[in-house]
């Protein structure tokens, strides 16, 4: 039986990249009818200078940022590595867990020195992060929220809704997001510095290696406390741009996508797209993206199907499910 | 591993019905956004009247089609139980096939006539339908061709193309459409008399009990002759009007969706939905229909992913592929 499931997913797998190719590229803003074909498609899609008029783009740079922003406290996620909600051995015993950063909130105008002063460096001791995904632009960063759009209105109107959450990220190149994907519709905007993406469709979740691993979060003194009660998170083990390593037997079928985003570029991040994102700094040593995310929609066929292949997939690489 | 298999799908359909409910209805036609948004969905829809306006709609009877089409060839499909494309078993040795009708061109005035006064019995030993789908209201019916739209607007538009083809139906209360699904958008529209379609979402593939079954049509004297060379064809064996012959331990899972159309009213039957369709005569004792084709999109994460739920359904009610 598993050698069934074996034969479909690889036909699936070559089906799907026989008829898909690259991220397709416009140079002005989709009409919402025109963004609902890449929604109903599931396919992404980069807009080229698409806010390149937004406020945030032509006016935020370090100095601006200080003076709108001063000491107001922000949630910064600390790692060693830059590798906040990445796989993580704990050296004591070797055990391997999802690791979660440290997290603690400082004036804005000391995490953006920090920001700064560590990019100039090759190695840092601690990399700071501010990515808090809570809908931060519209919280503690409101100050800031005016220079952008309340939305992104082709997308708004094509999904009959206004955005669940408006996120801020202020990192420098020492951050990595691993790779990992959202239950939601993502409208990703560059604003300062750029953004590199890799990114694998639903399809592929036979390629990640996907494994259940006990949930744990970096200490102030950066050693790996387990969370207490225990928890299971489904983690990629693969990682596309070391496809040697922990690969699956259909990792090689992958076709990874790769797209750098520079200032005032969008990319529209289709729902449960696997994504892993490395930043570059502008040259006064700091990157900003906002995004929008948009509820996916749970009705119709994608996100029950979707379910499905990542079940088949936990089975086809034989790993077990968390009980 | 088929318990995995099993499991997954038990939990696919249920998550599926949870989340979509019986078809939308509107009473006027969408636009091109709010027609992609079903596409995206895959969800069908069902616009009461609107087709009412059209010529066909208003002008369509017995005498008018006579008189327009006269004694111009056209192609009928034969059947002795009005039952086309449907599995029957070979009275000889009781061995099952998918069998095609018998098909012969006959004026128009002579099917004609056959329809309405067969129309009339209880039981006829010949059951006439003219069902081509070869694009015939652009061929054989061309005559009538002027009194429908040439495309759906709203379709169009939002799929950046046109139809396919655009077929006829021409039959009467004694012919059934067996479940099946087909690789196109189509949008159906009601003329004469009305249709009782029964839906099954492409996710349901593994409730149907597909089987691989040998091919054949029916010959002039209605018997059964195996197409020569031998062909093997995916016939959905369950039906959802007899639930518990054929089932497989899913299909009490499905939640068929049914609607009827009366004349003015048009479905949207999203790509590879299974449909079953039965029909109810004018007083004149004919249904005539009209369905647009579009190509459906192979591209993103749909067909692909489609296609793999429904070789694990083969693998899950342990059916072989034919080789």
């Amino acid at each position: 039986m598993s050698s069934i499931i074996a034969e479909a997913t690889t036909d699936m797998l070559t089906t799907y990249h026989e008829l898909n190719g690259d991220i397709d590229v416009l140079y002005e803003e989709p009409s919402p009818l025109e963004f609902m074909r890449y929604v109903a498609k599931n396919r992404p899609l980069v807009v080229r200078r698409g806010c390149s008029k937004w406020l945030a783009v032509r006016t935020w740079n370090a100095h601006y940022l200080q003076d709108i922003m001063k000491d107001i406290p922000v949630g910064v996620a600390i790692t060693p590595h830059g590798n906040a909600d990445s796989v993580q051995k704990r050296p004591e015993d070797g055990s391997t867990y999802f690791v979660k950063p440290f997290e603690l909130d400082e004036p804005f105008s000391t995490f953006l020195s920090y920001l700064q002063s560590s990019n100039a460096q090759t190695t840092v001791e601690l990399v700071k992060y501010s990515q808090a995904q809570n809908d931060n632009l519209r919280g503690e960063y409101s100050h800031l929220y005016r220079d952008v759009e309340a939305d992104i209105r082709w997308a708004s109107i094509a999904l009959q809704k206004e955005p669940d959450a408006i996120n801020l990220w202020i990192g420098n190149k020492h951050s990595t997001t691993a790779l990992h994907r959202d239950n939601y519709e993502n409208i990703y905007c560059q604003i300062v510095g750029s953004k590199d993406f890799v990114l694998l469709a639903p399809v592929e979740t036979a390629c990640i290696n996907e494994k259940f691993m006990p949930s744990a979060a970096y200490a102030a003194d950066m050693s790996l406390d387990p969370d207490d009660p225990p928890a299971q998170v489904p983690c990629a083990v693969w990682d596309p741009d070391k496809p040697e390593e922990n690969a699956t037997r259909f990792s090689s079928l992958s076709k990874p996508l790769r797209i750098r985003l520079d200032p005032g570029d969008m990319l529209y991040l289709p729902a449960c797209w696997y994504h892993k994102v490395s930043q570059d700094s502008s040259d006064e040593g700091i990157c900003c993206s906002v995004n929008y995310w948009y509820d996916m929609d749970f009705e119709g066929t994608f996100f029950a199907s979707n379910s499905f292949l990542r079940h088949m997939a936990w089975a086809s690489t034989e790993l077990k499910k968390a009980p």
